[in-house]
């Protein structure tokens, strides 16, 4: 079949909006149609060529909401008119690693999602007869995808898809690391490095777990608002200060926050998260994505007086098993998602919503595909 | 009064046997007459000059054994007669890392410890009239010592002190590691990189625990046996190998260990500690004592995808509330110290000491303060 979708034909290029190829759904796969895809960071780090994993030409986009058009063989948890959230971070429930219950990182599609085809190793998308690569086996750029079962969360029907959404990344990101990762208690101390997408769900998960108080750090102050709605209790510009940012936020605690959250993915800033993290217990959790290539440090004295230093993927969240009640959550309210949609646009339009994003105007450019 | 002593005048030279004086405890402070004591890296370490916080002259030792003489004024847990283990890390029951249940890491003498005095900012020996300074609280290598009251954990007095002075550092720091920071579990996959005292004890407290496959690294063969004994499984010397060690641990076990322990001070070691701990749950504590401003780094990835990265300070024990039971346990066998105590000799044999340590001939050295 046809959909339309926007394509990534070479790094650094802007998308282009075409009509591709989509094969059917083949064994222990579906067809899904996407309503509603927000545009993430992860998609602009593939898109520059910076991540060592991307190939091209490619359907990025792996913050989507859709409806189940058909089955492939085999597939037994979801039917057509099913409402689903791709997950790129899959649930096989059978691998050593979704049995461990220790962790999300389930490897059953791992080896072939990373290198952009579907588990039999071939893609389903192509233009003018050449094969286009799939990506962090959600491709949401495209109207119609095909994603593995076990990377579909089944949701309410009900949900709103321009909200939930953004629990495909970003909010489940930085909701799930303060619950699932950090493991924030009541009172506890909190700084959020970065106010992106994520850094505002940690805001919203550190309110969540009633932690005390709330620091949050960037160089954009116009963010300080939103995240002070969300409960955010002390704002930090860097650039206010002489001083590592670290020092400074020791200094104003006494001892450093018993939990720390890099949501930029700067090295840099990893390294002061860490150091910001109280002696004794404090932790600090890395959730942003660097560079290929770069490397975080610090000296071991930190880690020996007793700072922990974790990271997170997809904040930890089972996404068949979990993600069903974070919709159930946000059509309750517990989480606010729809503060975080400061854009909406037509596919047509996605290269403006990167552009938004790159010059700090949006929090998330959700793109409807069809007309409201 | 007089106390013979081995003094390190400056760094680099070796210690000198003199006679010092030693005044009087003053108010929460305790004389005591060492009668063991065990020499460690972090004396060398200290003694060659790269330990920033290092001062001379000064009176090294951290790891004895001995019997309260005196109490200064305020004394109230301890009277002369009782036998003792002086604590590099004290345990005031009162400041706030002591009351949070959560690290060892007590601050109530931390900050006149760090520069070789006692908590009134002065020192307890002089030599020829000019002071000298104390070490790391302790300075177990006087045979009158003077030790804060928040300093020495009171034990049975029926204890082997010869044996039991080491619970004051290396064994205590490598079991309390596996219990109080790593928390191995029964079946858990350990790798233990560095066989000196630390890694040797880490090795008796995995199988305190039942860790299952309990893997040793060392460029030192002639470590294994001991290592064997005392319970590891799998034995790996790095100079056998073409590949990173990570990465042959990696292969070996499928995914990686459960939990690493880096027992040396190397920065590189460090790294490969953490890049063999298991993917989505893996854990690697640094226990070792780099040189001064050397850094640990590692891709920013290896945290992501699940590993965490921690640090140990005494094992995370408490001193004064947990060691006594330590010692119950060693005189019950289970903890075994015997086989540490590679060698014996008096005070003033202690520069030999250091040379069995640095030429990898010793485990643990013990300075027998009278003739046995």
């Amino acid at each position: 079949m046809k959909s339309r979708a926007a394509v990534a034909f070479g790094p650094g290029e802007p998308l282009k909006i075409v009509e591709v190829d989509v094969a059917p759904p083949q064994k222990g796969e579906v067809l899904v149609k996407i309503s509603h895809t927000g545009v993430c960071h992860t998609d602009a780090f593939t898109l520059s060529g910076d991540d060592p994993e991307g190939v091209f030409p490619a359907i990025l986009g792996h913050e989507g909401a859709g409806v189940v058009v058909e089955v492939g063989e085999g597939v037994t948890s979801l039917q057509a008119g099913d409402h689903v959230i791709p997950l790129y971070t899959a649930e096989c429930k059978e691998c050593l690693f979704c049995k461990s219950r220790k962790t999300n990182l389930c490897t059953s599609v791992r080896a072939t999602q990373g290198k952009g085809v579907m588990p039999d190793g071939t893609t389903r998308f192509s233009y003018e007869g050449k094969p286009i690569y799939h990506y962090m086996g959600c491709s949401t750029f495209s109207e119609y995808t095909v994603v593995a079962e076990v990377s579909l969360a089944k949701i309410n029907p009900e949900a709103n898809h321009e909200q939930v959404c953004l629990l495909g990344c970003g909010v489940t990101t930085g909701i799930g690391a303060v619950h699932n990762t950090a493991k924030v208690q009541e009172g506890d101390s909190v700084a959020v490095f970065g106010l992106g997408g994520i850094g505002l769900a940690v805001v919203q998960g550190a309110r969540q777990a009633k932690a005390g108080r709330i620091i949050v750090i960037d160089t954009n102050p116009e963010k300080f608002k939103l995240a002070e709605e969300f409960g955010a209790t002390d704002f930090l510009n860097p650039k206010d200060f002489d001083q590592p940012i670290q020092q400074v936020i020791v200094e104003m605690t006494g001892w450093g926050v018993d939990h720390s959250f890099e949501c930029i993915g700067n090295v840099n800033v990893m390294r002061s998260a860490l150091e910001s993290a109280h002696r004794g217990w404090g932790q600090s959790v890395i959730i942003g994505v660097a560079g290929a290539g770069q490397e975080i440090s610090t000296r071991p004295f930190q880690l020996v007086t007793g700072r922990t230093w974790k990271g997170t993927a997809f904040g930890g969240v089972k996404g068949r098993s979990q993600l069903p009640t974070m919709v159930e959550d946000a059509m309750k309210g517990d989480i606010q998602l729809e503060p975080f949609v400061t854009h909406t646009m037509p596919l047509e339009q996605i290269n403006d919503a990167f552009e938004l994003m790159h010059t700090g105007q949006s929090i998330r450019t959700v793109i409807h595909y069809q007309a409201k």
